[in-house]
């Protein structure tokens, strides 16, 4: 990762300000051949966009993506496909109401990039908060959606596991129940409770932090690599890069330093198929960096929403102290939207791996490589 | 990051097994004129040397760094300097006892990355876990080293905030008390308590988790870039590619997750010497992935010592049903020997950036840009 | 370089098609606050622009560039800038003519990358070259005029020195020239000739090669890196890497097989400038793979368009035996275009070392360290 | 190609300096299970060694390679193998003879790059050249001697073609020829003249430059990538990369510019092997940056060597005028030595591109795609 590009083989470039003329992405190094249409991504922007439930942002957007390069009909099947080139991806920015920001031009908000992007590059488009908006996340949804079709067997899913101090009871875990409620969490009986809560902090121009959960299944036992190419490097590097993460963990995680040994360690029996079966998962599907076939199973922390109505000291930059309050449209919790978004980083990370394990190593699995008996 | 190499400007790569001839580092894109002898390095590697009390592993190992290139004598000041050229680092293994290996050679070890290494490569160095032996991190400490006397003014420093159910008490935060206890924890009272607490796990043939913290002072402002460039998600990928590391949080970290926006969004004022100054640190130093000019907090937690004497159910690489015990020299708690380690990864993250930040701005700070009256 | 990114610091991601809805590229890296409008790329563009003269391709594309993100009007100067963020350039195709592609599809156009997109991708977009196309081209242009705002002072100029057997008169190169002839050609007699040569080839059917010189003032010493840095290799790749290039040489290149050492060494003497004077510039202002602060010069070799009237022998991609004859709009010399596109590579290549060489030593020139006086 | 790195997935980082300690590389990305010991390198290094022949350096070093990491034992068949981690190779100084350096440490030798490095890093290791010395290509060739078992029919072979005014008659080609004379030459009939021609340079301390071809036969068709990871860009960087070269050139190379497209174009037909056959090769056998399937043809030109007897005007590094004059072990026509030095980095490139290939595309040929019959 480096600049506005991740990946090495699967590579995703992003570009956009949330309130310039377009955001996009370049997504390079696609195998070709991989049916796509606008209809493949569509779906993933929808479940992430703002203004779906009264819980996120009201800005309305289409977010309709565009694709302007990298794909072609194949002659033989009749269906578009990729063709290996970099495929563009591009959503026209719709809805940038032209608003008064001399407020918020000049002040740096408490929890925002204001100041820092100031301090680095002597000026920012504060429009929306620029660059800096959450607007990107549409382009990393976009490329996940891509990259889900690279794997075979591959399904990332994610879920909202905790909003301030509610926490899901994991035996009440569902997927379905992640599509049934607008904070994609698979408690019903939490989500249940949510709504009253955001509720309650929105009145109080509050906003609240979260922790999601993605769980990839399918991954191929021998993805990622040591040292500095590991899967979960790759995937914390990912999260982390996610706006307002402040967190990330794989299996056990920050628990792990409570466990022993003996806790801590996934055994290994033989299972049916011939495949090593580990009896629990405290690895989170990676060891040594490298996946063993198990889910891989990624945490991260998303930090309240900064843009709160409640007047918060800051300074401006001519470094004068000031207040500020955020009015306007804002999630009261940027966790819920970052469920999707966590999916799509999961997808991107697992997809490279998979092209630069099969670069390395070929097509075959290297295991079981001496023969069984002995 | 990829394979075996970290960063863009200062880029380190390192090679080597734990019972290979030897491990060795080469350190690229170093500035030049930087004074450098390997008894800048050494005492770092001191410090994460194992045998050094008896709470860490007995291996004896000297780990005398030897600079192969990339130095010269400055004539004008008679000092040795970088040149600006790789300087590759070298320690010879020199403690590699002939050991039995038959019984660790076939089967799995839980928790360590046995099973992963031979379904992705075919086969492994078994010998103390090759490559995947914390040995490899001494070259990390090494490469720190040089990475500390790149940004000027820079401060980084660790400490174990918690093994087990042990947790530090901020209020008796000491940085020198680290110094003085084989734990490298900064509260006295607390380290005067684990001792006991682990000659306990060590007779049980048990093993423990922690949490370390790191501590950056003297970032500059301005250090990181968006999207995929991000400070934290540099430190994060640098820190969960530890050996042992399940993982990885900045300032707040999972503890957002329960803030309110108003409990996290970090406040500011004007100090008295003309630049902001934030009123709390949950930011941990980096807002939008861009430096604050806080101090950068990560903390990273490491999952117990994954080789107990306590038999472990596992299968062979013959894909057998077996146990598997593991005696000879290991830490009951890797993580108090993270703690150099992670401070070297933080160093080496923030020179990195240090110097992709001057790539592309330039040495002069590009803040505050305008006239300050208006 | 590495698919369809090039550079480090200053990065040039293209995409796009011939004939698909768009071309475009995202420049990531660079610095901020540099003047930036559609007017500073569009003149670039406009000189690469094929139907320009009846040499040229007689496509007829307006090429308008857009700006779609990184750029936002600085409050002091009321001048738009780049905000350090990516700039992403968008030129919509208009001149898709509905065409009949039969013959094509299937056929594989000596000289034409047909086949080896289709043997590496198992399909191509066939419709104008697809991604293979010259089109990609504009792409470089538009970056490239990005690039010559980041090094202050630099200059890079570019001209026809061959085609087919026709060399200038170096005696004759006048700068001014190379505007003034549809050929970019500095010498006036020469150009004079060039089209009634033309012509002669286009009546037969036929085309020619060409060689282009990129000459490149004001590069500061010390650009460029040892080993695999070097300016001459980024260079070579860089200009390389352009549709139907097959030849590239630094300075006395080729010819220096033939040069005695007492020939090709450049002696040094010290200017009245107090910098150091080289007595001729064999080394084409490299040595080492850094800049000497003399002129860069680099030259290309460009081969004959592969496009042309006369039937060839081929096969299809079903393994018939066939042939081809290519009509439609095609310029006779691609190499008088590849000249805009030479320079633009060139100030690419200089701006990411710049900015390198910045990150890795500083505003600061090294040089002279030492006292002069002794 | 980054700084000391080149590469991607098959990726090496060279450190060291003439008279430093040791000179070395880490290869990184390595297939695991390929058989490799220090002989299957050492032969490689051997042809390339100085002090073979009258016509090389009399530098005396045994240049014994030692791998210290990346290599274990396999099992079930006996024979050491790459792991597929980092493999580290180190060659110790031992010809170092203590000299007085007192005449060039001061002094910049024309056509040396010891300005070049003044002026960049302020500071240079004079001694035999430092890391600017020829030496490091000892650490291509060891590194291409790995590559060269990565793809499977791979052949690289390479021949001095011309130097000074003498250039092979290509009728006389002969393979067998280039081990048999100490000029690396397939023109056994040149070859015969060349020795008085080089001992009437060395009696008049001069030096002379030289032409390399280099061929790669047993390429697969495929490898390469649009845009900016195209094949020939990457041959072109890595051979301009070698020390002393000044141009590099593809196929018909410079000689296209003189060619219409009828003679260029390599026209088409089946093969008996149900494979399109080329009629000629002016491609040089890559297409749009991808490999067409013949041989991959690359010429680059070495000035001559810098170092020569006769006193040149030059400047120290205290801006005085000044002359030098090289005495001690130099090759008359460096350009012979850099004949295996080509063959290596051929060889790397191509086997970088064939892993690439294979993590986009995976191990199946694309082509043919669709039926045959139609």
């Amino acid at each position: 990762m480096s600049f506005n590009t991740f990946g090495h083989l699967f590579r995703v470039t992003t570009f956009g300000e949330s309130h310039g003329p377009a955001i996009g992405c370049v997504v390079d190094g696609c195998p070709p051949r991989i049916p796509l249409n606008e209809s493949d991504i569509q779906p993933y922007l929808d479940r992430r966009r703002p203004g779906q439930s009264r819980y996120t942002t009201q800005r309305q957007e289409p977010d309709a993506v565009k694709i302007l390069s990298g794909v072609f009909v194949d002659e033989a099947s009749g269906v578009q496909v990729t063709t290996g080139t970099p495929i563009a991806l591009v959503i026209d920015n719709i809805d940038q109401r032209s608003k008064d920001y001399s407020d918020i031009k000049d002040k740096y908000r408490p929890g925002h990039a204001d100041y820092t992007y100031d301090v680095k590059y002597g000026l920012r488009d504060y429009r929306g908060g620029g660059r800096q908006s959450a607007r990107e996340t549409a382009m990393r949804v976009a490329a996940g959606a891509i990259a889900r079709k690279i794997v075979p067997g591959l399904t990332v899913r994610g879920g909202l596991v905790q909003m301030g101090p509610h926490r899901i009871d994991r035996a009440r875990w569902d997927w379905a129940e992640v599509e049934r409620n607008p904070f994609f969490c698979p408690d019903a009986k939490l989500a249940a409770t949510l709504g009253d809560y955001l509720d309650g902090l929105r009145k109080r121009g509050s906003s609240i932090g979260a922790v999601i959960e993605v769980v990839a299944e399918g991954v191929p036992a021998g993805l990622g690599a040591p040292i500095y190419g590991k899967l979960d490097g790759d995937l914390a590097a990912a999260l982390m890069s996610i706006n307002a993460v402040k967190g990330v963990e794989i299996g056990a995680g920050f628990s792990a330093a409570e466990l022993t040994g003996e806790q801590n360690g996934d055994e290994m029996r033989m299972g049916n198929d011939g495949k090593p079966l580990f009896l629990s998962n405290n690895a989170g599907g990676i060891l040594g960096g490298i996946s063993t076939g198990q889910p891989v199973v990624a945490r991260f922390a998303v930090k309240p929403t900064s843009s709160i109505l409640n007047p918060r000291r800051t300074v401006d930059r001519y470094g004068r102290e000031t207040e500020i309050s955020t009015t306007g449209r804002h999630d009261p919790c940027v966790g819920i939207r970052a469920v999707p978004i966590g999916e799509a980083m999961v997808a991107c990370v697992i997809a490279d791996h998979y092209l630069r394990q099969r670069g390395q190593i070929g097509d075959t699995p290297a295991w079981p490589f001496p023969p069984r008996a002995r």
